[in-house]
This record gives C-alpha cells, sequence and structure tokens, in this order.
C-alpha cells in the first residue's frame, strides 16, 4: 500500500463514496417495495407501472457499484479491514438487486390481478400489509446497522427473521383454509401466495445484509450458523 | 505483482486449486438435487434426510472457498483478468449455495408430503421431473461452460432458461386446474407448486453462472441486459 497521505486520503474518500452510493441504492429499493405494496393494497395501476419501469434505477446502481468496488480492488488493492469492507458492499447490493426484484414481482401480481379483476380476501390484504410492513422494518434497520458497524444491532434485526417467516406460515395456513372455502378464489389465491412469499424472501435478504455487518465488525462468518451461538460468541 | 516465477507459480497454483474447489463444490449440489428430485419421486424417506443433513457439506464449501478467495486477494493482489477470476468463483458459489439450499427444500417437501400421506397428481409429477431434468442439464452445462472458459456456450444455456420458465409456467397452470377440480387437493398442490417454484429458480441461477461465465471470458457485465442483445454484441 502507498503511505503517502494523500494517496491514503483519496482512498478513503472513494470508499466513503462507494458506501455512500450503496445506500442510496437502498434508499431506491426500499421505495420501490414500498410502492409496490401500495399498489397492490390500493390497486394503483400507475403506481405499479412506475414500480416495473423504476426496476432499472435499481439495476444501475448495482453494476456501477460493482465496478467502482472492483476498480477499488484493482487500484487500492485494500488490506485485511478495508477489503472486507469491499467485499462487503459487493455482497449487499446482490442482495438489494434481489429485494429489488420482488418489489417488480409485487407490482406485477397488482397489475395482473387488476387485469383479472379478480379481488383477494380483505383479511389476507392486511396480512400483506402487516408482513410488508415488518419486511421493510427489516431493511431499513438492517442499513443502518451498516452505516454505523453495529454488530449488536444487526444480529437482532436477523433475529426478527423468524418472526416474520412464523408471519408468513400463517398467512400461507389462512390462505389454504380460504381457498378450500370458495374454489373460485384459488387464481387470485395463488397469486397472492407469491406476494407472501416475496415479502418472507425480502426477510432472508435483510438478514443477510445482517450476516454481513457482523462478518464486517467482528470478521467472523456467521451464515449458516444458528443466531443463537452467534450470540453466545458475542458474549465470550 | 511479484514477478518471481516461483511466486506466480504459487500464485496460478492457488487459482486452480480454488478453481477445482468450486467445480467439487458445483458436483454436490447437483448430487443433492437430483437425490432431491428422486426422494420426492419415489418417495424415498431416508434419500430425503440424507439430502436435508448433505446441507453441511455444501455450507463448508461455501465458507471454505470465499475465505481461500479473499486470502488471495489480500495476499496475491491480482491483477485485472485474475480478479476478475476471483470474483467469478466468489459470486458463483453464492449461487451454488442456493440450489443446495433449493434442493433441502425439495427434500423437505418430500418428507412432509410423505407425512400427510397426501399424494399429488401424477401428471404433475411428471412436470416435476420435465423440469427437474431441464434445470439439472443446465447446472451442468454452465459448470463446463465456466470450466472451459466458453462465453458462447454460456451464452446458449442461459437462453435455455426462458424455455424451463415457460415449462413452468404451463405446470403452474395445470396445477391450479387441477385444485379447482378437487379442492381436497389444496394443501398438497400447493406444496408441488413451491417444488415446480423452486426448479424455476434453480433455472434462474444457473442463467447467474452463465453470465459469469461470460463477465470473465468477455469482460461485460451482461446482466439486466436482454439475451438477444449479448449475442449482437458478440458478433459486434
Amino acid at each position: 500500500m502507498n503511505s503517502d497521505p494523500h494517496v491514503s486520503q483519496r482512498f478513503d474518500d472513494e470508499l466513503h463514496a462507494v458506501h455512500e452510493l450503496v445506500h442510496r441504492m437502498a434508499g431506491v429499493v426500499e421505495e420501490q417495495m414500498r410502492n409496490a405494496l401500495t399498489a397492490l393494497l390500493q390497486q394503483d395501476e400507475s403506481l405499479a407501472n412506475e414500480v416495473v419501469g423504476g426496476d432499472n434505477v435499481v439495476n444501475g446502481y448495482e453494476l456501477r457499484i460493482e465496478e467502482e468496488c472492483i476498480n477499488i480492488l484493482v487500484r487500492r488493492q485494500p488490506a485485511a479491514g478495508d477489503l472486507r469492507l469491499v467485499m462487503t458492499l459487493i455482497k449487499s447490493i446482490a442482495d438489494l438487486e434481489r429485494i429489488g426484484d420482488k418489489a417488480v414481482k409485487i407490482a406485477s401480481m397488482a397489475l395482473s390481478m387488476q387485469r383479472s379483476s379478480a379481488s383477494i380476501n380483505g383479511r389476507f390484504l392486511r396480512d400483506i400489509k402487516t408482513m410488508g410492513d415488518y419486511a421493510l422494518g427489516m431493511l431499513r434497520r438492517a442499513m443502518d446497522a451498516l452505516a454505523n458497524g453495529d454488530a449488536d444491532a444487526a444480529l437482532e434485526i436477523a433475529k426478527g427473521d423468524e418472526e416474520l417467516n412464523q408471519e408468513y406460515r400463517a398467512a400461507l395456513r389462512r390462505l389454504i383454509t380460504y381457498m378450500m372455502e370458495d374454489p373460485r378464489t384459488i387464481t387470485p389465491a395463488i397469486d397472492a401466495l407469491f406476494v407472501a412469499k416475496a415479502l418472507e424472501r425480502v426477510g432472508d435478504h435483510a438478514r443477510n445484509l445482517c450476516e454481513y455487518v457482523i462478518y464486517l465488525v467482528k470478521g467472523v462468518n456467521v451464515r449458516h450458523i444458528p443466531l443463537e451461538e452467534v450470540r453466545q460468541q458475542f458474549q465470550d
């Protein structure tokens, strides 16, 4: 590494700039998801179309950030700690991009439900709203944990994913009951089921983000380890 | 970079070794998926349990390969071409690990269907078999393209994903008809639907692998670009 203070300042600036871009990308992804849910719940066709069109912006962020991260790796050859940050950012944008895809999927469902003029049970829309709010909260808090380098917060947020999974399973059970009671509702119910599944997956991606934060701060890879064990390790 | 031929030989050996590990991981993932499908189609409970238990092996590969890739980045500071290879391997294992997760999901479905002693329609099992064979074929050919650095093959394989998606949509339509005709079958049909969805996702991951191969060989990032456009670019 070049130890010239000007060079090292430029490096810090570059890292800071790309970190900042990741947070801007997360902001766009969060808004896409919020708009997709609103479009679905309020049957707002033009908002749904906006979300579908907005996916380009998310993809553009992903490509640009990945390119800048690789530039940093090539030109700056960062040492262990900074390398970990760059790797964390590269992994984070892959999850953010996939959350963006889920927003598009939900917006497309909103459009297809409108075309078929099939309506889904109000109770189930409430389930979607509850799950959506929960998943969005996880995403926002995960990004805060990344901004603050807060591994303890990240661990707490990651554990919340289990709650979302329970919510999902309960919603699925209600949906199946509802289809059995009135088989004419099967088609819209299957659409609704995919929306619930997409939200459950958003929780998984937010959990991934949290795991990267723990890796960044603590230097340990906690994927595939039960979170209770991770907490124990923190206390040791 | 150190230009001492011994150091550079060691670097090549390291890269080769990690590349080899990725192919071994892909072999394990492929076998997990094949076993999961067999367990589902032949209602083989012990094979399903074997797949669930085998996920640790897949996860172990992912963690080990990622660690070795990061070691290479830190110690060797590879230049552009080699850096691209290391990044390709890091991305590839994330997709392989997710395909492994889908195998576990399918094996779990096999177990849950057996417990509920609900049987799914024979026609639908054939759909699953067709989709499964197709997805496995994509995975194997994508890994061959990576081994051979063959971007043209990768492009062809990636385009095959659309065929799998069509297969999936047709299966979904048949499944919905089947549920409507006999609402008592809704619960097993929903399980079957998630199996079909998982296989459709395996195709997406195989397509991702192909896109990384194109990035590796051609140096262009083709994600988010329609594949017909990519082919045009190849010809220019």
